[in-house]
């Protein structure tokens, strides 16, 4: 009496009989397929952690960025197409800074995720600023404003939700289990760091290195660490 | 002599031989898979009651916000695609402000329905506002003006119906019948309140706790309760 | 050598090899599952009847608005898709309106319901106001100008009829005969008021209650009946 | 080594390996099923005779208008789908009132055929008045200008013939012949009269009253018959 | 290894594996299907031949129109689809009289030639003129200019030559074997109407007379034959 | 594992699983079927040599351009579909034209060649100016600016090389590996009149005379052989 | 359950159910066809050397650009379609330019190559610059700004990675290996030049000579080697 699943797939924003909306479930494998990433928040900011795929010793590995800053208080980490990802942190960056112009204070986390999410969501509708399809990629966004630190998850559909912590990418099932156990309300930021790397290595097949892994804090300002910062993390696993 | 049910899915807004809009009765699919939402009305305000699915304890239980603010006067509850509800949300939200702009007056409970409503019926016509798809989304309307209390109920359709009590999502239909059982026209807020949440407890598969329920009044102004005062409603069960 | 008939619904708007639309004949489908309406057209005025399907005891009957009022000279009922209904309405209500504005006097009945077919005949043609289906309704449109009194019956190709009585919605066939067996020139309101709706009585499943059922008469102006107007029509059945 | 006549329908405006146009020949199919329209030249005018479809006593036999006034010097009988012949006519009133503010005189028959035949060509192309299909309606334009009388014949591919006597419609085959017997160089129009009819009487399967058929005539001015007028005319038959 | 040809014909202007466009190919064929249509070049002037289809003794032999004046020093003769030969013709109008408006001055034959296959190129192109398939009809232009007297062919596919004789329509093959005999350099202008009609009379199935072909000469200015003057031709074969 | 060959045809600008454009690969069919064109270029100026196919007497043929003067310092010679031909020559030189009224001296021909492959490589775009599929046909455009005497060579995919000798069209196979063995730096303009005529000839299945071959040079000027230059080559064969 | 490969290659951006998007892979393969390309960084510039193919000795090597300037501090290496990369180059060309007259100063490289993949990513959107497919190219783009000498690589899913070598192209797995092999950090351009040679000559099969290879630095300025450049860098293999 249905179609089968696979007829489905050609229409880029159609319901199936069962109410379900396949391209964007189709998008959401592409971001299983990514490098796994990470997001912990505590009282005193928020810790990013990625791990990034190395595929030549020629590459730069600064030159693979999955954590990337959208305004000096509100930072990004990224898990799928990193071309889609730039699409929509370059847009993020305009938003933030048109409030800032506008309004003279910055961009709430909640309305920076909001703009993002508003964006992925129009798909398939030939605006000028939306794309053909859903954006292939999941978001962790880690801020802090008047109402503190926090951290949101943004997936292919436009939907967000704020949490405490969160892994997205291949690895995520199991991280994401490591994360609700290890996480208390009192986490320092230094232990958040501490936990989301070793969560981190324990997704990852390689040996964690600075090269392979980045680690970002919005505590309360967006800083991406450097290699010595990273080893310094590595050092106390 | 007719095409199979199954041949009619890809045109977005066409009519099968028997009238039938099939993307229209997916998007109502999309809807069953949702959590469960309740509205109730009393001659002292509108109650409305919704389940929340917390599928990590990393979640903010605060940012599953499936009962939004439209204007002071008016409140919805939701249920099926989020996404899509903060779309219309936030469409509602324009002509409210608009109206109060223009007239000087807050925008009737009917109007603000039939504006969103106007935008629902309208998927699938390349405007810049409307999906290319219906919105996968049902709202319980909440609201009061110069005719007292008042609570509509939509579905993707863009057809609206004023009512005293209606539940929508997954355990809708358990929850219709017995919030006719427990209607009657002089029910009070409080007795509202009490019979809402206790018909939503009947469909939750969970526990109820002030983490996985959401309530709101507009009696006569919107207002969304605290923690605390869920569980106070819970402990009247 | 021709394709058959199911091969041709694809089309929005496209000619079968016999010359037929299938897509306008389809929405007809969808009229025939609408509840019933009759209009019956006296020289005194005209009467509009409909039933109204109240599918849970906690819907609000006067919310299941099946006539409107287009003008102060004008109604209207409707059977099929009452979103659809709502669109074309809102759009004579404007057109009246604007004619008001631009000539200083009330537009006549015809040219009323000329409009609504123009709308209704450019079902996907891509215009800024017209659909990309044929609209899902068929109205009864009762009026009175310099002309007296006339009643008009559209159908979904945006052809329309001037007749002294009809019956449109599922009932429409029996109801139809019944009308045409008891309509006599010289009838008064009041026996079309009888009439009207002991013929719709006849197609209706459930006991006819102001609850169910409403009245109105265009005589020559718009009004539509208060529930205790309806019980004195029940009455003289 | 061709594909089958079925498969060239979809495209609308597209010729198959033949040289065939199909969606033109299936409006044209749509015209066979229309009730039949005669059109008779002499010397002193122009008359025209259609059979009305009164599907119901109710119906008021006057809104069945099958003979329309383009100009005071121009009316048309038609013959296929009614509302998109009054989309046609509408075009036609409008460009002839041009014509006349324009230049102070009354545009010419042929002229005002041109001017329908031009838009009827042009479905398909996505323009702001065109159809995305044929036309489905042929149309008889009589009329009187500097020329003296003329009438036209138009089909839905916009190509337009000037004849002296022609039938459209499901009895045209038939019709067709008998005015070629009957036609002369020197008929009357009281003598045209009484052939149109009696040719139109032949092909109805209904007895012919003024309630199902109309007379209308060009000479010089556009005059549609009174009921008493058809009634004199079936008189003499 | 490649699509059937038949699999071609649906993309309005896409080559196949072949190399070639079915669309125009079929265009040709329709042209096929039409009356045969001659023009045969002289030092004194072009004379344009047309066999006229008449289905009835009641249309008006003036009114098929297979020859046209596009401005006094240029003609064309047609064979296809009528309909699209006035929209070719009406532009080629347009053209001729804005260059006359701007430079003083006659358009060349060439430049007139050339305009119209401009427009016959860009169909399926989405233009405002242009059609969303080829223009089903090939023309024989005759003109005469500051180079003397010229004779243009053109087809579907919008390509051009110059010639001295050319047959076009059903008869074009034995026509064109025809004129290639009688043709030499040095035909008076009566020498040429004689031949044209003589090898006309050869391909039609009817007897010649002035009511079923026309002639037309741009000798140097454009001249449709009365039906005396065709006589008179006809006398002399 | 990959769809056939066959089944990529339809997407007018797709890539194929191997990673190839088959509606590019189409058109260069068409220019396979072409009339053969040649190019060589000398210290002293190029020399472009074409077949011209004339397939009746009656055909006029200096009307049969298969080379063109785009500009006073740039000549083309073509092969393939003669329409498309005629629409890159004329926006190549309106391009020319406005470089001389902008910038007062005329442009190189590499820029020429530039913008004629701009044009070429945007087909299927839906821009004003580009096509709906490739253009089928290669040019070979000779040109002589402040680098001295040059020759391109384009083809369907908007792509161009410079080269010193080229040929195009049905026999380009043979003709060009004549052209290699026959080059050399030091050719005389008069050589390579004679080696292109030769090499012509060679494909052509018809005896070379000077109504069936054209031949042109840009030294520096475009100039078309008269029939008296044409013949005087022949005559050195 | 899902749709075979072949299925999803028609939809020109759309996702696989596995989260991939075919039309970029087969781009891909297109670059794979493509001739191979080298690029080399150093801390005192950046080398890059290139394949070419001369399918015939009249072809002109120095028009076989594989290698172009985009702005005096930029320049790019390209495998694949040429043509789509002289549009790429192009754009990046009025990019710089448009900076430089701005800002006063040259666009950085990375900004210069995420231009280019903002334009590469928006394949199949509909917009005015961008293409209806992906950009069939691959670039190696050498530059140096304040930061020194760097080398991106783009793809065509506009993605770009920063690296110290790479190698693209139909050799690029062999050169690849092969340049992680002989690069360290302390390589002179001198022993760059010869590095990147003489690995393109492993995977060219034809004899390196300065007809079919190009050589270019950015030392801080690009520069194309002359032919006797590279004869010299020949000689020191």
């Amino acid at each position: 009496m249905f179609l089968t699943r696979t007829e489905y797939d050609r229409g880029v924003n159609t319901f199936s009989p069962e109410g379900r909306l396949f391209q964007v479930e189709y998008a959401i494998e592409a971001i299983k397929l990514g490098s796994t990433a990470i997001g912990l928040k505590t009282k005193e900011g928020v810790v990013l952690a990625v791990e990034k795929r190395i595929t030549s010793t020629l590459l730069e590995p600064s030159s693979v960025e999955k954590i990337m800053e959208i305004d000096e208080h509100i930072g990004c980490a990224m898990s799928g197409l990193i071309a889609d990802a730039r699409t929509l942190v370059e847009h993020a960056r305009v938003e933030t800074q048109n409030h800032r112009f506008s309004y003279g204070e910055p961009m709430t986390v909640e309305s920076t995720t909001q703009a993002l999410c508003d964006l992925a969501l129009r798909f398939g509708e030939g605006d000028e600023e939306s794309m053909s399809r859903p954006f292939g990629v999941s978001l962790l966004i880690a801020g802090h404003d008047e109402n503190g630190p926090s951290l949101y998850y943004t997936d292919p559909s436009g939907t967000f939700w704020q949490c405490n912590g969160k892994a997205i990418g291949s690895g995520s099932e199991g991280a994401d289990s490591s994360l609700q156990e290890q996480y208390n309300k009192d986490l320092t930021l230094r232990e958040a760091e501490t936990i989301a790397l070793s969560v981190l290595k324990q997704v990852m097949e390689e040996k964690v290195t600075p090269n392979n892994v980045d680690i970002a804090k919005v505590a309360p300002s967006y800083h991406l660490y450097t290699p010595a910062e990273v080893e310094a993390v590595i050092a106390r696993l």
